[in-house]
């Protein structure tokens, strides 16, 4: 098939890159010209301009949005929306709020207009790896798109099969591909963001156990019951028959292999909008999400000093006990 | 009545005092003659050895020791119980871990010696408010103290009645004055313990709030919900008449009044064993116990920069998604 | 002054009854005809219709609403809009979202009409103890309506004054009286929502500790450690002199000391959208509140039965050690 | 090798039979003679008391102790110990607290016994994949018994290995076939206890997941962000290059393609002891674990309805705002 991809960022280039090893025509386009050059000597169609862009492909047109959340995938939907002709479709493949996604989509579907989200998890091995992707749209546009998301996709691959599958009715025989049609426009990028929650949560509970493993050492404690831990070997031994194996431990063996004081990191860690989307969603179900939750709030305190309710409890304490806690 | 206060620390001090001035003799040691020193022109007997102590209180001879939990205080009781005579009582005041209040009764119990413990509450401002006492022990000596409590209790004093007390069969009528009998040893300082665990879920419940009201003034929030909230003003208003009014706000509102920055705190809290004992006792009865652990591990965290787990999240999303979060 | 009161539920009431006790004069609305004739009785003036609420005011007029958030505030308010002049002033004293003031005070203040939002705390007890209110609006508009605040506050009363107060530039007198005006549209209702958000912290330390001395006498535990403890005693004694003496605590000596069963009550424990704002608020503002969201989540998990997390949880426990969790 | 392995319930059976396939001589004991003849057929030599294992091995005998935690193990080692000659190994492979791994080992030392903890992994399936093993005690022993657990693990295998292993100094070359020797005795027992303290936090974390990716069908939202999604599927599509691919999700994605809505699991979750120990281990260091302390008390709370504390929180708001939550 044939489709634009629009912003040639690490994610949107190699889509592209995946797309054309399977045999797929791409036009690219990002406002940085040198990107898409890099991609035209990979055999990918330039584009200057998002006009550019709808000139170079067959109808009904397909565009690929790989932008950034927020304003600049707005923005280029936006102009999309007014460049598009009836039965063309643009998808989100980025990391957009599924609620902008329902909007979005209603505003395309006035315009005749296919909106298509779709919430990509794989990062930088996607290319490699294929890409785990959860969809949401109007049947008739994720049907036609299906060549596209196979070629993206990971396929069967060496994965072992879950027994059972496919014995329930409704179940979706592209999941074992790596590829799910969730619903209906904006549950592509609701499922994806669910995923990253629980990515928080995971994430985090590898954490805290490597912390209390790590401070195991400290010698406040007694000294029987202090162990000095290599925990290079742990996270190498749960890979191996645990039950905690995973990808995330996966690249913490690497990274703690790799150096077992991970004093590359500073410890401040960033989130990205899906966590908080998660607790948000939740909230509107009423479903207690203590662990995805914590394991936000754990990010937003690693990026701190000092917070101003640590202060309060000093006070607090000064005031009913005459604790001192003051800077030295 | 006569007993002896063994430490002369802030609390030992003025629970020596709040006696004297309730009618009661009062034996006074402590390891620095200082302290001693100073209780003796206040009124007190002073003694320089636990067995000169020993010699000069009448029998049944009350001891009662205000010394920090753990060493010193397992140290003392031990001296004691060498030095005590069938039906002499020994009260441990401190901050004492309730299984050690039971197995040392257990030990006192054979030398036919009470041993009593009392969980106080009240801090520095005992001594004017009176001290709200949680006790363990064996009836007989529980009631032979009673001149001892009353006189340290705050007592009715101008604290609105409880509509409906002593409706219900077994209820304490020593409550309304400020203190109860709560069980065999070991129960007072499991009251206590519990009050702690409390205390450190309603300080961080108010030091999460102040944070959200202080980080509303962020230039990273639109414009239109952006506000400069006073929270000095706003500590002062919820005294009167909300639903959140309360001791620690009375403080917290105290601090805030003297200092909106609170710049002299340094934000590092400590915590001293009740917190993570309750947490503890809630795990041994599989209780949940959500807030009362998150006000305990903030405190944690409030006195370490950079955890290791904070570290490994970051190598993680290095890992997978080729983020960079290296120290600067 | 003249105002007018729309709602005559139980706070609506209330407040107008406080007001005619202050010497203003009170117009009153509310769609259930009886609930007017009510306070028709006790000195107010009855309206049937908002534009007969308009016609009964002399202007500047002043309407304060008070209706459940949502879709009854908001048509209130829009309707009221229309019938307002230039000048007029429109107080919403309900539990609206804040960023909805924002959003009402943008389009009153095109038309020229001032829109106050107060944020009111006291419950059922305001029209004895007075209000607590954090109020949010334009300067001009809040100082006019000061004698209402004033009236409805709970004044100086008894309680004492913080040491220090006003010494800091800025502080407002008003705070000791038992109101604020917090910031410009939107900061009543957002000082408030932080203040429920707080409440739901400060009621579930108190239901863990409960919790916690309640399991304490469970046969699963040995028994020395073992306590049945009277917690209707342990609420009053906290009552008087502890660290964590409070108005919530005043309520639970109460409530136990109808009942130490509580068997009047389901457990079955209803939010009411700030505890869900202020986690929301918090996560905008990137500030870990695990204590306000873990009482929020209590609240959530304790109106379902068996999860179906919960039930993962098993399936997962039964892949991977055969561990039956089945329903019997 | 020889050695005995005492207690025959699925895993001690299990790790006879991998051992006995890797070679080794097994003598099987259980107090259940039928389950001593099931292993007799299979080729294991029987006994019928612990004497007579002791009788039945050549010197230095090896013990591999396979029973629950607590009395069981407790009282099996200590006959042991009376049967075991200086040189003999004891192993405790059962989930036993390491402090009790610390003491034991202390009596087993002034007899010349080596006692060993090895912390198991792997459940029902390690008898095909192998045991992923984490052993404590003393290098001489360990060493010794190297052919045991080289037999026991799952060997290098099909799962990649880890980029820059062994490239720091004091890596256990081990670790890549699946065991490591963690360090003296308590250290494996503890390093498999933390295993299972994130092994809670992730099964928690993907519990909460699917919860809000369940309760997104709720009719209580808005209609244009509800969507009825196939948990099924979407457990199978995140198996498929999502960053949450792990063990436990391929156990759950095969407990969905069984029963989308897992009719068969009550959704009361029992915790084995592990959770706890993890908690109580963090704060004896003071490490917060936010997460992995609220996937355990998420446990205790499935199991019971309407707690005390959630009782008192409605007599709480009942309390102060007349809201009445009673049994119906």
């Amino acid at each position: 098939m044939q489709l634009a991809i629009i912003g040639m960022g690490r994610m949107g280039a190699n889509i592209a890159r995946r797309l054309m090893r399977g045999g797929h025509g791409v036009v690219v386009y990002d406002r940085k010209p040198q990107m898409v050059d890099t991609l035209k000597q990979e055999g990918a169609t330039g584009a200057g301009s998002l006009e550019e862009v709808a000139g170079k492909l067959p109808q009904p047109r397909i565009f690929w949005v790989m932008l950034p959340a927020g304003a600049p995938t707005e923005s280029t939907v936006e102009a999309l929306l007014h460049l598009a002709s009836p039965g063309d479709i643009i998808i989100d493949g980025g990391n957009t709020f599924y609620k902008d996604d329902v909007r979005r989509a209603g505003i395309a579907a006035k315009k005749e207009v296919s909106y298509v989200d779709v919430g990509t998890s794989g990062g930088v091995w996607g290319l490699e790896r294929g890409y785990c992707m959860m969809i949401g749209g109007e049947k008739a546009a994720v049907d036609l798109l299906d060549p596209i998301f196979d070629a993206l996709a990971p396929g069967l691959g060496t994965i072992p099969r879950t027994p059972g599958r496919l014995a329930q009715t409704g179940e979706d025989s592209r999941a074992e591909k790596g590829y799910i049609h969730a619903g209906p426009p904006g549950a592509g990028h609701f499922v994806k963001m669910v995923h990253n929650g629980i990515e928080y949560g995971l994430m985090q509970a590898y954490a805290e156990g490597f912390d209390v493993l790590s401070g195991r050492s400290s010698d406040t404690l007694p000294a029987d019951v202090r162990f000095d831990l290599n925990l290079t070997d742990i996270a190498e031994v749960w890979r191996r028959g645990s039950v905690i194996s995973s990808w995330l431990l996966d690249l913490s063996a690497a990274a703690l292999a790799k150096d077992q004081m991970l004093t590359d990191f500073s410890g401040r860690v960033a989130d990205s909008g899906e966590g908080h989307w998660t607790v948000e969603a939740a909230m509107e179900e009423a479903i207690p999400v203590h662990v995805l939750s914590a394991a936000l709030f754990a990010r937003y305190r690693s990026r701190v000093e000092g917070t101003f309710g640590d202060k309060l409890l000093s006070a607090m304490r000064f005031g009913f006990g005459g604790h001192v806690e003051i800077p030295q």
